[in-house]
């Protein structure tokens, strides 16, 4: 149980949550959302996604967006792009970090009703995916198995299948000669628990020690920050979550079903146990409170209904002085 | 890291539940939602408090509701009551389990506030609690320290300070010939997290190897499942959670502040990570989303949105077939 001293938090809300309201947010808004997260000192936030604007109006003002926003030193800047075409985009903003990734999915059932994929088409598209991304310059340095613990349509997903996969994209990789730096496990649908994950995060150290780990966990089922905490606790220090619990499962049977774990929970949670984050939590519950009002209804997250500890700590010491 | 093999869960949405809703609740939907709870094979259920309805008009319908359920066997169904009074009451409904319980609360500040007594009456009344019960022929059998992780007006508690409250409840209990069983533990304000339960539960343990401890954990900023995960790490095997997470922490900066542990959340926690609860998990979904109708608005629970991965398991298998 030797927790990381410290972790990376990849703030995803910006994209994950924008993508899934129904009501339009204004793209001011957006701006504004960033720019408060900016404040909060995030390694990275995940700002928008390069995505047909047919398929996902909502992410239509994707170049407005990253125009729009002040970046600051010690932040990356980073979108989503399925394509060539997307990645073309992200680069032209001038503003991105911009970096190739070989994402596969685990469930091929998902992987056709999402993508139109099958299994075997997957590794195709990512392989294709290296070679646009070297057309254009961008190295590719991560992979990621999406539904990486289970699917609502599939079931369980063993995790043999995912070590597989693993292997084969850092295969693949290295006949490419490129340099993988992080595997991304992605818990799509909330399926995973802790035991799962501490076996799965288990095996990829064993088999990798050189490479990072990323978890994406969502909290569709509550046991998204006891499944950090199982990670934290075997060495995993690279997490993305969205402030307010913003996004959501479009995947469940309830439309207001829980997605991403909630950044200013899992601060909360580090901050207790002593593991530092370099985030501004009080910042941070404020962001949050903002993040409500802008999609105009109740977000997942806790703290900012509960209170940081902290606020509680230095009220009950001025009352007694 | 020894997981029990199987928990008891006790159901306190009932009480915790309908004492804090704003808007009145029917006698007759509280013996219905306490009906079906009676179906998912709960070993216990909390269903109301016996204290004056001057103070908490949600519950002058005590002695209805109890007289108005339909009892089961291998349930036990109990009562809240604060005083010899309430005892009384919950004596003369003859379908109630009653025993006696010193209760204690390690926040001297928040006992001034909530019961307007100091730490040194804390104790006096409760030996009046164990004497008072004895006048009625009820044996006193359980301990409980409140707010024993922290307190929104104290701040953090010296786990040295709750083993000594410990320490003294049994001294008393000894010189009055009694047999303590169990030992509750509240985190009433949710300030406890999975390395606090683990020193907490650790240090009873030690010294105490014969006790039971029972948690009554709140989730008012996320950690819950994480603390009840940890816990059950440790060898805890009994639980006090609320369906659907009917309740709220009337003492957070925020009047939707989550309280109790969401039941299903919990059960759905132990079945997948094989620990044994005895509890019929799909109807308690139903009964959470009644619940939910019951009171009228949104209730904090997951799994009542994401789905029990049960269900998702068996669609996937017949979508299959």
């Amino acid at each position: 149980m030797a927790l990381p001293k410290k972790i990376a938090i990849h703030e995803v809300g910006p994209r994950e949550g924008m993508q899934i309201e129904k009501n339009p947010v204004a793209t001011s808004e957006k701006i504004r959302l960033i720019d408060m997260l900016s404040e909060c000192n995030f390694p990275e936030i995940e700002v928008t996604s390069f995505v047909s604007p047919k398929w996902v109006p909502q992410m239509a003002d994707a170049e407005e967006v990253v125009a729009g926003i002040t970046t600051r030193p010690g932040t990356l800047y980073t979108g989503i792009y399925l394509n060539s075409q997307g990645m073309v985009r992200a680069l032209k903003t001038n503003k991105l970090a911009v970096h190739g990734k070989m994402s596969v999915t685990a469930s091929e059932i998902f992987s056709k009703r999402n993508v139109n994929r099958t299994f075997e088409e997957n590794f195709a598209e990512a392989q294709a995916r290296i070679e646009s991304a070297r057309d254009l310059n961008v190295a590719t340095t991560e992979i990621a198995v999406m539904t990486a613990f289970g699917c609502n349509f599939e079931g369980d997903i063993a995790p043999a299948r995912v070590i597989g996969m693993i292997d084969r994209l850092l295969g693949m990789s290295r006949d490419e000669g490129l340099s993988i730096e992080l595997v991304q496990l992605a818990d799509t649908m909330g399926w995973a628990n802790p035991h799962s994950i501490r076996h799965m995060v288990g095996q990829v150290q064993d088999k990798w020690p050189e490479l990072k780990i990323n978890l994406h966990l969502h909290d569709t089922r509550g046991m998204g920050l006891a499944n950090a905490l199982a990670a934290m606790e075997m060495g995993v220090d690279d997490f993305d979550s969205a402030v307010a619990g913003l996004g959501g499962c479009p995947y469940a049977g309830f439309k207001d079903a829980p997605g991403n774990i909630v950044t200013e929970d899992l601060v909360h949670l580090c901050q207790e146990i002593g593991v530092e984050t370099g985030i501004d939590l009080e910042r941070l519950v404020e962001v949050a409170h903002e993040a409500e009002r802008i999609v105009g209804h109740p977000l997942p997250g806790k703290l900012l209904r509960g209170g940081a500890l902290g606020t509680y700590r230095r009220r009950a010491l001025d009352a007694k002085a």
